[in-house]
C-alpha cells in the first residue's frame, strides 16, 4: 500500500525531492542473474535529462545515477537494487518567494492543505524531476525484459503538442529518434520547433500527448478484472506528475466507434493468430493479444509561466504570481522516456506475475 | 497484490462468474458503526440492473443482493462484509457454440492463451455482470461516506454515445436521474432513443462516454506520486470491463491547452479557497482541492453483435461469428451506475488513508 | 493490506462471523487447470469438524462447503474460487447473555475498544469457526500443491496437551491419522484421553502445542528478509485464534543452544545436497532447503470454560462470568487441520513468488 | 507484495549488502510535521553498533545515518524518508575463500540454490548488518509514537544466554540500560561476561532469547485475524535474521496452561478497565488491551565460528568450514535494538491502520 511504490512483483519505490541532497528508486523483485551496470541505466537518463534537449530546461544536472545495492560483479541478485541520482546542482534560492504563496495550477496548495507542511524548494515531490527515478527503474526493467522476452521493443513519442497534431499518414517509427520532440515524422520537426519558440516568447506554455508502443509483448499478460493489464497502464501514466488524460488504442475515442467497426476481426497467421487490425491497443479483457500495446496520455502544460495569475498567500491575501526560474514550456516532451519507463515497468511486472500463477503455461490454438 | 481486489484500506475483493451459482464482493476494511442494510444497496443494483431501462438486455435478473456478513443489528462492525447476488437466470445454452470460437474483440481468445481454461458461459468473469458486485460494494462505500461526509454527491451521467455528444450548454444537474440514459439534458433524451434504436435494428452497437462528478469531496485527498487520487480514480475506472480510457478534469485535452488558459485562478471565498475554474478536475498534484472531482471515460461498444465478424476456432479455422443472445446495444449506459460505485469507492479509500497518514490534519489558510 | 487476506500471489481472504448466515473464503490467485471438486476440500473440513471427534464440541455443524465461483467443469480456471459454509446451527441465544459482560481473556473487550460495535453471538469473528474458511482455502491449496510439486505431504499433529508431552522417542507417523488427537504415538492415546477427560470434569480448558511438517517442499522458497518462508509461516500461524507462540525448527531452544551443536553439517547425497540434522527446520536465510519444514505453535487454553472468572460488564460493574455453551476443553486439537491448511497455503504462495522472481531457475550444485 | 518492506500504512523498505557501498531503508507513511533530525535516529544505530559494545564483533563501522529526503526543516512532510548508511569499512577479502564454500547453519547454500548467484561478501542480504537499516527505521517509528502517543516506551532486554536465564525474581528494569547485555538484572552481568568469554575461547557461539516490552500503546490496536497485532509482531520479529521462534505473552507455555489459570480477570480502574495479570501479553483477540505488550523471540548461536563443520563445495565435495574474521559470540545481544526498532514501527504501523478504519473512535466503558 506504499503511497510511493508501484508495481505487484517488480515493485519500484521512489523517493527524494527535487532540491534535496538525492532522489533515487528502490527496485525490488527484479529477477536475479540479469546484467546490469550504471551505463545501461544512465542512457536513459541522458535521455530524459534537462539540458540536453534545447527545448527543456536548462538546468545542467549530470543527472548520474549510482547503483548502491542488489548487483554483484554486473549482476543483479534478487536483492533490493537501490538507484541513487545525486541533487549537484540544488539552487534553491530561485525558488525562495513560492513558500508563502500558492501557484495556481500546482500542488503547493493541496500540499499545504494535506500535509500543513511541504518542502517548497522546487516543488518537492510534485517536481518533474521525480520522474528521473522512474526513467532509472525502468532502465532496470528494461534489461530484465530484454533477457526474458528477447526482441521486445519499447518507445514513444509525441503525438501532440498544443494546436500542432502527428500526421499519422506520415509515421515514420525510424524518425523518432533523430529529432528532440521524439516525432515519428522529420518532416514536421521545424514547425514544431517553431510552435514552441513563440509559446516561449509569449512567456507560456504548452500541453502534450504522448504514445508509447510495447512492440513484441507476449500474449496473455494481465488478468480479467482489477489487474487488467490496462489497469495498470493507466495507473502507471496517470501516476506521472501533470498526466490528466490515459488511453489504450482507440481511448477516448471509443466512444465515437460502432461494434462493427471496432472489433479487430481473427486470422491464423503463420505463428498463430493474428489481427486485421488493433482498436483495441493490444489488449482484450485485461489480457494481452500479442499485438502491440498502445497507450497514450495527455501532460497539461506546466502552471510554472512567466505570465502573471491571480492566487493567494497563505495568509489568504490575493496576489499575482510570476513562476521565475528554468521551467520548461512544454513538459510533454520529457514525459517521452518517462512514459516509457513505466510501460517497461509494467510490462515486466505483469510478465513476472504470469508466470508466478500460470508458470508461463498457454492454450493452444490450431 | 490480489488480481481482483481493489482498494488500500477500504479494499473490495469480487468473485463470480456470469453464470456460476452467484457472485459477489468481499469488502474489508469499512469503519464500523455505519448504518447499512440490503435495501441501501439494493437501489443502486435496481438502477444498474439489466431489464430495468428499455435500452439494456432484457435479461430478467433481479440481482437480489445479501448481505452475509460484517452487519449486526443494521451496523457495520469493522469486520468482513460480503455481499453475494444468486445467478438465477443462468440460461447458459445460449452460450454454448461459443466454447470453440473466439469472438472477435472479446477476451475469449486472451484468456484462452494466458489460462488454458475459461468458463465460456456468458463470458466468465470478463462478463459485464462482474459489475454487479462493484455497485453493490459502492452502495457501502456510499453509506460510510454519507457517515463521515455528510452532503457528499456522487453522480455519474453520459456524455457521449456514438455520434452524440452532451450539449454542455443544456447542462441540467436534475435531469440526470429521469431519463434511462442519465443524460443532463431533457431536451436530448428523445434524438438519443431514436439513435440506438437505429443502432439496434443495425445489428450494431456503439461505444459511449461517461462523467462521473462528486460533489463535497474534502481537500487533501490523495498522495504526490503514486496514490494520487487521480491515478486510483484512472485504475478503477479503468479496471471497469470495455473501458479504454480516462480523463480527470479536461483530461485529454490538456494537450491542447497554454498554460494561461489551464491554471486555474486561486481566491479567497468565504469558507476558505475558491477557484476560477476546474480545468484540474479538482486534483491538483495527485491531492483533492475541495473542488469537485470530475473523471471521465470511454466504454468501447460491446462486441456481442448480430453482424458477421470474421475470426478463428480454436483450432485455428476461419469462422464467421455473430453473437446471439441478449445483449446491449450501449454497454455504457449501465456503466453510468459502475462509475458512480467506483468513485465512491476510491474517495472513501482515500478519506481513510488520509485520516492514517495524517489524522485529517490540515495546514490553515487565512 | 486487506485486514482480512493473508498471502501475496496465492491470496486468501476470509469472512463471516460465528452465527451469521454464512462464513467463507474468496481465494484468489490459484492457478488455472488444477482439478478441484467440493469433495476434495469437504475432507479437510470433515477433519476439522465439531461433533467428529468426541473430544471437541457437540455443535453439529455439518460444514458443508460450496464452490460458487472459480471453477469450471472441475479446473480453476484461474479466477477467484468462492468457498462459502452456510452456518446451520445458529442457535444464538446460547451467547445471549454475554452481551453486556466481558468475558476474561476473550476478544470481547478489545473488539468493544476497538469497534464500539460487537456481534456478541458466539464471538463474531474471533470465534474459533473462522477457522473453517481457512481449512476450505487449505483444501484449495493441497490440490494446487500435487498439481506442482507431486509427493508433497503436509502433516500436523499434537505434541503437548497441558502437563502430557509427545515422546519422540516414540514417534510414529504412520499412527497420526489413527487416532482423535493426530498423536504421532498410539501409546500415549489413553492417558492423553484420561487427562483430557478430567479438565472436562474440572470444568476447566487446556493449552496445547501443534506441529505441522511439510515434507517434500523444494529448496529455494522463501527471501532474505521480510519474504522469509519462516516470517510467512510464522505470521499465518499467529494469525490463528488463541496463537500465543511460533516456532521454526528448535524454535525457543535454540536460545539455549551453542553454534557447534545448533549447525546442521552438509553432505553431498545422491540428488543432491543432504543435512546431518534438522535444527533449522527446514529454513536457512528465509529459504527453504529442501529438508522437512518444521513448524509448531502454541493454542492458548480456551478462555470459555465453565469455572467462574472475574470480569467487568460493559458498564463497568464487577461481574463473575460462567461460559455456558459447547466450548471445547481443548481448541488445540482441533488447531491441527488449521495449521495445516495455513501450511499448505503459504508454501504455495511462496511457491508461485518464487517462480514469479526467479522462475524457478536454481544455481547448479555438484 | 515487496518482499522486501514490511508494514501496512507505516511501510520500510529496506535495501543492501553488507559489503556494497551504503545500506539503507526507506520509510514511506510516516506522518507529517514530527520534529526529526539525524541525531534521533544516529542514538538507536549507536545502541546497536558492533565495536561499541566489547561482546559484539569489533568491525569498526562508524554507521552514520544520513536523511537524503522526507524531512525539511527538521520536520517530516509526509514523503518517503530516505535512511543511508555508508559502508565505510568493507574488507571485503576476508570472505573471500567463502565464495565457493556453503557454511552450515548459513544462508549460503539456500541463496545459491535460489537465485543461481549471491554476493558472498560478508552473507549480503543475510548478514546481521541489515539490521542497521530497521534500527534507523525504528528511530523514525519512535519520533512519530512521540508525538502520537506521549509516554510511550518500548523496551528490549535479554532473558537468556544458552544456559542463562533471567531471573524474573530480581527484574530490574533500570538496570536494562546500564550493561552491555541490557540485563534487567545488574547482579548477573559478571556472570554473563564470564559465560560468553568461555564460550568465545571454545571458538564456539550461544544462542539468546530477547523480551521488548511496549508500555502505553492504547487499547484498540489490531484486528480479529490476519491483521492481529500479534500476527505481525510475530512476523517482524521473525523476519530478523536468526530468529526462530516468537512468543506473545505466556508464548509456548501456555500449551502447558489451564484455562482458570491463564484467563486475565478484569478490574475497572480508575482510569478504565484493569487487568489482575498478563498472560495474554497486552493482546486479545488480535486487538491491544492497553496492558504492557510483551513479545519474545529466540536468536539461534550465529554458525559463523572458529570450531571447524563439515559441508561442501559448490562442485559438491566434502571440505569441513571454519568461519574467520569478526564474529559475534552471541549476536543475540545486538538483536536487542533491533527488537525495539521492529517493535515501534509495528506500534505506529497499527496506530495508524487503526485511525484509518475506526478514526480512533472507541466504545466507552463504565
Amino acid at each position: 500500500m506504499s503511497m510511493n511504490s508501484f508495481g505487484h512483483v517488480f515493485r519500484v519505490t521512489t523517493w527524494g525531492e527535487s532540491h534535496g541532497p538525492a532522489l533515487g528508486a528502490t527496485v525490488d523483485g527484479c529477477p536475479p542473474g540479469v546484467a546490469l551496470e550504471a551505463e545501461m541505466i544512465q542512457v536513459w537518463l541522458d535521455k530524459r535529462r534537462p539540458g540536453q534537449n534545447k527545448h527543456t530546461t536548462q538546468r545542467n544536472e549530470p543527472d548520474q545515477v549510482k547503483i548502491l545495492s542488489g548487483v554483484y560483479e554486473g549482476k543483479t541478485t534478487g536483492t533490493p537494487i537501490q538507484l541513487m541520482i545525486e541533487n549537484t546542482d540544488q539552487r534553491s534560492k530561485d525558488y525562495g518567494e513560492i513558500e508563502k504563496t500558492f501557484r495556481p495550477g500546482h500542488a503547493d496548495i493541496t500540499y499545504w492543505q494535506k500535509y500543513g507542511i511541504r518542502d517548497p524548494r522546487g516543488g518537492g515531490r510534485s517536481s518533474a524531476r521525480e520522474t528521473a527515478a522512474r526513467v532509472a527503474a525502468g532502465g532496470v526493467a528494461r534489461e530484465a525484459l530484454k533477457a526474458l522476452v528477447p526482441g521486445i521493443e519499447i518507445k514513444g513519442y509525441m503525438t501532440q503538442m498544443g494546436d500542432l497534431h502527428l500526421d499519422r499518414e506520415k509515421f515514420d517509427w525510424d524518425a523518432i529518434d533523430s529529432n528532440p520532440f521524439w516525432l515519428p515524422d522529420a518532416t514536421a520537426v521545424t514547425e514544431w520547433e517553431d510552435y514552441l519558440h513563440k509559446i516561449r516568447k509569449d512567456n507560456d506554455s504548452v500541453g502534450a500527448a504522448v504514445e508509447v508502443v510495447v512492440r513484441g509483448a507476449p500474449a496473455g499478460l494481465g488478468a480479467p478484472v482489477y489487474a487488467k493489464l490496462d489497469t495498470d497502464l493507466a495507473a502507471a501514466m496517470m501516476s506521472i506528475n501533470a498526466v490528466k488524460g490515459v488511453e489504450i488504442g482507440e481511448g477516448m475515442a471509443a466512444a465515437g466507434l460502432r461494434g462493427t467497426t471496432n472489433a479487430d476481426e481473427i486470422f491464423m497467421g503463420e505463428d498463430g493468430p493474428e489481427f486485421s487490425s488493433n482498436h483495441a491497443g493490444g489488449i482484450l479483457g485485461g489480457i494481452s493479444t500479442g499485438q502491440d500495446l498502445v497507450v497514450r496520455f495527455a501532460v497539461k502544460p506546466t502552471s510554472s509561466i512567466l505570465t502573471p495569475r491571480k492566487s493567494i498567500t497563505k495568509m489568504g491575501e490575493p496576489i499575482e504570481v510570476i513562476t521565475k526560474g528554468r521551467h520548461d514550456p512544454c513538459v510533454g516532451i520529457r514525459a517521452v522516456p518517462v512514459g516509457e519507463a513505466m510501460a517497461a515497468c509494467v510490462v515486466l511486472d505483469h510478465l513476472l506475475l504470469d508466470r508466478a500463477q500460470t508458470g508461463g503455461a498457454r492454450g493452444p490454438i490450431g
